[in-house]
């Protein structure tokens, strides 16, 4: 049997996902130390904003594959969702509509859902925010969507401009969203946890009056450069 | 007399308003809702946000239809404005000039404006916020305007995106920025109320864990689509 | 000895600050009120956004002008910030990385910054939120960013299509952000206080009913312009 | 029966297209010319680019409303285009797939379409330019399309920003796409071809150096705004 | 060992490229047929644009993970690349400055490559349509680069929101850019042969007037979705 | 007397053009060269293009600050422009209309001037093509405008994000848009041909196969960044 050309009309059933004490582990941590950890790579790009103040989630990614103007597989999607994931939904195309509302929501909710990412729009944003379901998105957008079209759940998507594979960790807060691959979850916690130790005091000495300059030892660095001072 | 070339240039004073009860009855319901009442036409594009949390409105349109850099026509919509209406204000070409601000959301308040709809920007928002005057906008900038060149008042519109015509019904929330043209009016009341009394318990069902995929029985035809399940 | 090419790897130590007066009296005004005092020039773009609610700040401005994806100027910055001054961040290039975290306003916060408007990224919103250091910015991104290429301190920069010069006065509220030369900062708060002593009791005005129209006399000019009343 | 809340799913067969001796005259003149000419309103967005240099075109529109992601009414306008005509083609909401290639245009081009006007994207380009068969996009996209929702053929659209309705006179070139509605096509051809007698010699007179600021007599004007000349 | 976090400071050597029939096979068919063999995937977004008119290449990809404002990576990837190879860059954040000119072409060129995508700027453009040394990209930008940080060569990347593996064969011309895993690039290219085969004569079919709705048998299924026709 | 609070409504009519031997001597070379020159600053934004292939220009600038929607300046700066004079008009807010047209390109060249950089749309592009009068804009736009507002002529503007005093130097090409300031023109035409000529033989160089790696020497600075090869 030859390979199948695309992952379109495919839904996986069994997913790896990233260890669960991993995911607690990273669940600490917030996407900036996370981002530090992984060696900066893995965030999404900046334009995926929270709908509500304060949303953030942490969790095992659920992928979807969407089409334009069409929320068919997020129905499909909802019935793969496990206790502690995370959906993450892609489409094939740019496109704003709304593809996730209220009863979405309180479905995905039931099933233990922790929280949406979706590289497109949703509504009924005051519902959602009154569940306390936390929801990064590119759009806020009361345009409703069609069920025609098959896309696929748990192939790997490329959303907001991260790849991201089904059971990666997703972590988001205010300050975006990043992607931890599963297979190296527990090293990026444990990176993420040292990196925070080590921060340690840092906010102390600074605040005491320090500079940079002079903890990290720049002033050299600077003068090799050829930094001048001037009056 | 030969039809007149353009709309520039005049106020229309008499516009028919859509009925009274219809308009009470919309502002009773969401704008995805309304949207979907409408069978998904009639939207606003999503850039059009609130200037705060929680402004919505519903009422008569008041249209405007503004030159770049100048707000003269908006003191000419004020006279216009009865109570329950709100101002709906649209540019001849991209501008996000601060139109409106405190003084004008005064004097429109004065005159019963439910809140203004504008394809620009707008100033003075912490006094509008205080105020609770409701505005969506595509940006919010302090960039005063002149008084100098000729737009027009009641006149058909075009306004991110959406058709409006003096009189329909406007109402915006969270989710974005819905028209309902003032003949359909009672119609899309009823649709709307029809659609939301079918909602029904659907959120009660969903919290038990019953999926969208049986509820909508959607099952057979994603297979006849083509969609495979694999482990 | 030649005059150099351009102002890189340069920081000024001795700035001329705008008068402290006047610095004090222009924080007494809101942005939009001062951009008119101005005469309607010195706003930066419209896409520079405070990073959470009621942020606002005025004061002197240190600049700094940063390469992409390259912070190592915020820290040469913060040791020539006196208490007054406020940051502004440039860059030779569109860029969106978070320059700039809760350490770094620690830092500033301990010399006395009011703050920092930054034509770039910023990170660790929820951490300068409960440190209530205002930031405007074009963009909240977890992306983090490298020293290693000299940029200058106190050199004239265009941030976010304003100029601004050392000393300069930087005021921002949530209508935007404008700078005032400080040659003319005393005249431009004088105007601002004329200017809202003027608006008196405007409010109370058209709160009262009195249009526009005839509160500034536009019924003439209108006519004059053509404007025609139709039934 | 009652009033249809929408305009979906409909095919409007016979419409009254504008006068074809005005349509045939306005073809002689510019997008900017006719714009003037109708008191500097009626554009599209300048964000609707021709696919290729020189691309030009004049005619009565065939207006489509599309869904996102499918091009099926695309076939059902085909057949509705006579000799003259443009299509219009607007979508309920934002989306640059490619709804038209070579195919599509072949059909069109049989049935006599001077060309395109699509506020989406278009895909086949080399073929297009081949056959002479003009388009203004907003977009260039490879991305195919379903055929699976209605949408609607010679219903009122909302296209890039402009009302167009079905028969109105469509006239693109390199500066834009301006919309003549039928009702006023003969006047605005009249009034254009004043205009462009009216300019008559001033290419001729500037060239020989004369100043805008002396034929248009704007020193007054100026001097009176408050001009200052300074050395 | 324990598995790296990222993949950054990597140089592949030993990649798998795409069979070269298929290579070859899949260069004689356009950008919008090969993405329909695919099944409509693979695109990648489309700001990519050509910097000439008619540039157009097929090729294996060697890829170029790039940090902002740094081309280090470009001369690394330059001694990667063997004759057929197409170049693909990708940027760790959003960044226009240019990337490439001139010079890195003719090192390019040398080494057999067909051509560059990649998700950032490039100059020189002038030198390089003389050259004929084909590019895509988001942008065209004189603004330089440093030579600081690293990046990878060869390892997986997303660029202009499409996942591109090294080896995988990349199609670009008019229509935009698509991307073939190298897995599949035999089936792709016999799908997009037996595609075009199919197309056989439609456009003579077309072009004789027969429409769409009745060649492709539509008028059912319009009729069933509810298709109404109104005079 | 007062300072003036800012530069509104002033024509400055004796401005210090660059020497006029330095102009020449720059006019030789590219943009991407002279940015280079000048250490790297001194770009407009890469959304500045070209309205048509091939076109370029050198000159000393005559600045124009223009308001939204009125072209009233562009007439004053006519009478300011000097044969070699480039034209750069920037505008106090966002707009997009068409400032500029064949009459006003008519004036321009009649006074010697070498074309135009705006930060706005223009119009009548097939006639400026024909008259071979370049301009670099930010959109391609028919909207007309008014005369009804004071801007100003020959004061320092920032135009598409880059600072400009009249009689600085602007040169354009392709890759884009740099200013020269005119203190500094022989110094950069100076650096701008040493890097040329020492430019010299490295296209023949690199065409011969020897890599950037190596003619740089970069292969010992990689590794000690960290720069892994795998197979």
């Amino acid at each position: 049997m030859s390979t199948p050309i695309n992952n379109l009309g495919i839904v996986k059933r069994n997913i790896v996902r990233a260890d669960k004490a991993a995911v607690e582990k990273l669940s600490r941590f917030g996407v900036a130390t996370i981002h530090e950890a992984m060696g900066r790579v893995g965030l999404m790009k900046p334009y995926m904003r929270p709908i509500y103040t304060n949303a953030r989630m942490c969790g095992t990614a659920v992928t979807v594959l969407l089409q334009p103007g069409d929320n068919w597989m997020m129905h499909v999607a909802a019935e793969q969702i496990q206790p502690g994931d995370v959906v993450v939904a892609a489409c094939t195309t740019e496109n704003e509509d709304g593809f996730f509302g209220d009863l979405l929501a309180t479905s995905f909710q039931a099933r233990g859902a922790k929280g949406l990412i979706i590289d497109g729009g949703v509504r009924d944003v005051k519902d959602l925010t009154e569940m306390a379901f936390p929801v990064f998105s590119r759009a806020i957008n009361a345009k409703g969507t069609i069920k025609a079209t098959l896309g696929s759940v748990n192939v790997p998507v490329v959303c907001a401009g991260a790849q991201v594979n089904p059971g990666d960790v997703v972590i988001a807060d205010i300050d975006g969203v990043v992607v931890v691959p599963a297979a190296v979850a527990q090293q990026v916690a444990d990176a993420a946890e040292a990196r925070e130790a080590n921060e340690g005091n840092k906010r102390e000495i600074f605040a005491s009056g320090v500079l940079g300059l002079d903890y990290y030892k720049m002033r050299e660095g600077l003068e090799k450069a050829g930094l001048k001072y001037i009056d």
